[in-house]
């Protein structure tokens, strides 16, 4: 099997699910419990805080748990929006974020906020002076994903940063879910504010996520109860699933010596597959993440590419996995303003860190053997 | 180790544990990708859905999984009160809830609805007729709980649930968390329309959870996004989480056959403990939940009862695992006007289906030892 699904979902690494099995049977305890079982708990949660803390380069009381990337999207922009209105109700986001962050804002427009939703151009890029005109003394979030998930387009997150602090009093949230551990981010250099990760996407266990939240911003709570993690997020710990993440994080930066690979690999691919007239490049040539291509074959739908290659063992995806049903246009790649038959045969390949030359071959061969006679019969249109 | 604090949570069953591993390790895909991976994971979370379904004798349709109870509580309630704002602004709730269902009513008082919090009694009991004349025409939920978590008390749903229709238009919300798999309750007789259940609580995995939600009603997703889970709960399926906890469904109900034998220890535990003039059951002495026994000894704070156990490798705990390290008197205790010292010096002992006679004895031996000799030093005072 030749895994290129990764931007949709991982396989988890061997030592995480290790990890999860001894601290599930060892130290199932609750953590809020008085006794040794739940201070043991409580202690392994405050060091996978840590851990996770450092490797991030913030602080660990800014480090928030949760139960994946949708919760921590929707939590940061919901939660400083609820919380911060009395100081303004603009909030300016993007035309290609995730549905967990483009959805959150509508329905904070529904409830009465004004919204601004930054166009970008051909290559999924947003415009910084766009930006900048954009912010108003009434703004008082801005939320940028950094690495997109359908075409791995990378955002200036650190120029975006600078502007928004330079030209407003806004908050600033980065949807960092495809980026970590492929596409560097420095959190304080970049003026951040929130920022949200994903286990699953990095080789840990769905169901656990983070968020990062700076010191002293006011949020309001989306899960009220018990007043866990700082009574930020209620809920019992899921203690096992955030040890895991916390080693799926370790792991994964320890990897980072392979990005120079990936992006070689990337544009090799690029390069062989863009040498058929046929086939479009929809990712950026230029700036996109080393892990994701996003290619079409105007004329053949992105389900039948898919579908053939599955034959071969090979998996890969058209754009993200959240809209692979649908069957529409992603709105990401309408954003790019990309012709319409672009659009229906895009099919997204994303590659891990452990992606190898050999395995980018075999895609290759398959893709020669089924793909290309298919393209064959493709009525000039 | 006896461990007798499984309403903070419970150890997962072996067999529980072992369906996650095999899920996450050979079915890692993510349920919304087209391919052969995403339509195995997509095809075991719905299996898990009809498990779940079959069990509480709903349709498969009606179950939806979310993070575990906090999020299943919130989205009850929130969910249905922002969605049906329309039909009314005035939420029932009591004053013996859980803090996720607590505070999140509290969060929509702030939004402008009206609150009734319905008392107790001496028993933790609230009164049917005191509900029956707080719901009017502009009441649009009504949220119970089966089983209080800190002291047992099971409340008369089906009666509640039939007043509740009779006498308005208001949506039915019960927390059976603490109830499932001790305290039979049948959802379509007690006319219930929304349910939650968190799955660490009967031997399933933490971050897991479910939220049955009858057919045709409005709800206002939480988490937006992607549009899982019929568009009524974004982000990705912890499909391993999930098909565990359907798994500690089943297990949990095929042990039906030890309530009969847990009630019976329950109540020759009372009667030992309080055979002692100095020890006060907080507890209902009929009408309590099998599992679950609050008594207190004025004079002693619960703490060192806790402290003292733990050092013969007995478990138990201060009231709930959520406000244990509050320090402060329960919520739920006040709420039943006991008198303050005996709030103070209150511990929970909650068994699991597996708790023997055995281990009671153990308890109670231990008791003697460590507990007797601090009460005798107690004050009268």
């Amino acid at each position: 099997m030749i895994y290129l699904d990764n931007s949709a979902t991982t396989r988890p690494y061997e030592e995480v699910l290790s990890s999860f099995l001894t601290v599930s049977q060892e130290f199932f305890g609750n953590p809020s419990s008085l006794h040794q079982l739940g201070e043991k708990a409580s202690s392994l949660l405050e060091k996978s805080r840590e851990q996770a803390a450092s490797i991030l380069e913030v602080d660990r009381e800014e480090i928030l748990f949760t139960s994946g990337g949708t919760e921590s999207n929707n939590l940061a922009i919901k939660g400083i929006a609820r919380a911060n209105r009395h100081r303004g109700n603009h909030i300016i986001t993007t035309a290609v974020e995730h549905p967990s962050v483009y959805n959150a804002v509508l329905q904070l427009k529904d409830e009465g906020f004004d919204i601004t939703i930054l166009p970008v151009d051909r290559n999924g890029m947003i415009d910084t002076e766009y930006l900048k005109n954009a912010l108003t003394q009434k703004t008082i979030l801005v939320s940028i994903m950094h690495v997109n998930n359908e075409v791995g387009t990378v955002q200036p997150i650190k120029e975006a940063g600078a502007i928004i602090k330079e030209y407003s009093r806004a908050f600033f949230h980065v949807d960092h879910i495809q980026g970590f551990g492929k596409v560097p981010l420095n959190i304080r250099q970049a003026k951040i504010d929130l920022l949200s990760l994903s286990a699953h996407k990095f080789h840990g266990l769905k169901g656990t996520g983070l968020l990062f939240i700076k010191k002293g911003l006011l949020l309001r709570e989306e899960l009220a109860g018990g007043d866990q993690e700082a009574a930020k997020r209620s809920g019992t710990e899921n203690v096992a699933g955030i040890v895991s993440m916390a080693k799926a994080m370790r792991m994964t930066v320890e990897q980072a010596h392979r990005i120079p690979a990936l992006s070689a690999l990337r544009q090799q691919l690029i390069k062989t597959l863009t040498s058929h007239k046929k086939v479009t490049l929809v990712s950026p040539m230029e700036n996109g993440a080393p892990h994701i291509i996003c290619v079409s074959v105007p004329g053949l739908r992105g389900e039948v590419i898919v579908q053939a290659l599955q034959k071969e063992s090979i998996y890969l995806s058209t754009t993200s996995a959240c809209s692979s049903k649908k069957q529409t246009i992603s709105r990401t790649i309408e954003a790019m303003a990309c012709p319409s038959p672009t659009g229906k045969g895009s099919v997204r390949i994303s590659f891990s860190l452990s992606t190898t030359a050999k395995e980018i071959e075999m895609l290759m061969e398959a893709w020669n053997r089924t793909i290309l006679p298919l393209m064959e019969v493709i009525k000039s249109s």
